[in-house]
């Protein structure tokens, strides 16, 4: 099964980028982490280290998606 | 059923999205067409209508998701 975190700050491109496509991906392959930086400000460290440079970013199994722009991750902290 | 477009131009960053991405993909929830903009040219305008500014970039009913950035639009023409 494939891990992937979805990183979001709640803004306008984050959520219409996770309405598109989360319920899209086949669960039955992929367990799905949602994390709001917003929210969970020690775990912008773990997003930068995965190499996210702006949210929102689906991480899967260590590669980095960046969807769009909503927010760089340096305008989080 | 929903409809997607996986539109690329067979650069690195494209495959390397696709190969993350469409694999979790739930075939029973999703149609995929994967349109290659170097080899269908004049689906180009079709991608630009749509909203796509650079490639990779799936097209989920409609809605615009560029995934990283491997090339604009612009510079396949």
């Amino acid at each position: 099964m494939s891990q992937a975190i979805y990183y979001h700050a709640g803004c306008p491109v984050c959520v219409e980028a996770e309405r598109a496509l989360l319920p899209l991906l086949d669960t039955g392959k992929t367990r799905v982490e949602v994390v709001h930086l917003g929210e969970q400000a020690p775990r912008i460290a773990e997003a930068e280290k995965a190499g996210v440079k702006s949210v929102p970013a689906l991480v899967i199994d260590g590669q980095v998606l960046h969807l769009n722009f909503g927010a760089a991750i340096a305008d989080l902290k």
